[in-house]
């Protein structure tokens, strides 16, 4: 399949081996070609919805639309525009009629997760949403740990709430509350397990 | 209680009246005074998440960006992007443990709907919503006649998927198997009350 990008051009990441057949790849292959983890939950998402296991996507990037240029009948042109805070978490989604909603992390810390990672919107959607029976999480990687934690939002709102003092998660709260996400070839980060687990 | 547009321009429809009492308005000033659909949902979501009834919001428009400045240590600025298709429908949320999904259109039409305003990615998007066993419709204003119709995912893909021939929903499918959404003051577009009724 090809992708296209609106600009006509063709995204093409194999154009160089284009007569090799791919070959398996390892999780841990993808974590040494450094994947990021926006990239990682992309491609598990894509599997679990062709796989239809679930239907959860990210949402796009909140863009403020300043001016469009029309060149001719060809596609409108965006040429001013600034990002926008988000207002709620980047994913969300169904799972066998559950609501599901979290935030991606990645820190290289190695000790701890610092808080100001997550603004005051996306606090407060995440009391939202447990408000309103969802399951609302964090996804946390330690990256050089090569390590990725399903940290219930609860367990990160009582951090939140009661750390004055403190501006960061130390990462045995992660070991103690959290869940390690188990890594596969095609779910490479396979958050579902958890949810199976642990809210059945 | 106001309301902002992410322009920063505060909505006051009764600044005239400052200050007198407001009087209940009805609809069909809301209708004259040439509100979007869209605008009108968005008020409606705003006013649910204040008052802690759903959290339903309209995913930020697809945009592929192609080129940003930097200028100085400033925001960041986008000088070159495109609009990709939504791969999904703009609206999702939670209401008490409820997985929603919808699309909103509009219509000068007033005896059908056209089909080619959803297109099949979103049709594709709202059978896997169904399967995972969300609540998955959408909401049609036919703005010339003043009317919004709850129409369930499950009747549009009966005409999307047997109408070869068709190009357009009748009204009258609407009217038979969908829901005329309640107008009101608070709730513009109060379809919450469509679910109440026929989900419980």
């Amino acid at each position: 399949m090809a992708f296209r990008y609106p600009n006509g051009k063709k995204y093409s990441p194999l154009a160089k081996d284009k007569k090799k057949k791919p070959l398996p790849v390892s999780a841990k292959d993808y974590a040494n070609r450094g994947m990021s983890l926006e990239e990682d939950i992309n491609a598990t998402n894509e599997y679990y919805l062709e796989m239809n296991i679930a239907v959860i996507h990210k949402k796009p990037t909140p863009v403020q639309i300043v001016h469009v240029d029309y060149p001719s009948r060809s596609a409108a042109k965006i040429t001013e525009a600034y990002f926008k805070q988000a207002s709620t978490t980047d994913y969300n989604g169904l799972y066998q009629g559950r609501y599901i909603d979290f935030e991606a992390k990645e820190t290289r810390n190695k000790t701890s997760f610092p808080m100001r990672n997550i603004h005051d919107h996306q606090a407060l959607h995440m009391k939202r949403i447990i408000a309103q029976g969802g399951v609302a999480f964090l996804l946390v990687r330690f990256t050089l740990l090569e390590e990725v934690y399903f940290f219930e939002a609860r367990h990160f709102l009582d951090w939140y709430d009661n750390s004055e003092a403190r501006k960061s998660i130390p990462k045995s709260a992660f070991e103690e509350n959290g869940y390690l996400v188990p890594q596969s070839y095609q779910a490479r980060v396979d958050y579902l397990q958890i949810i199976d687990s642990h809210y059945s």
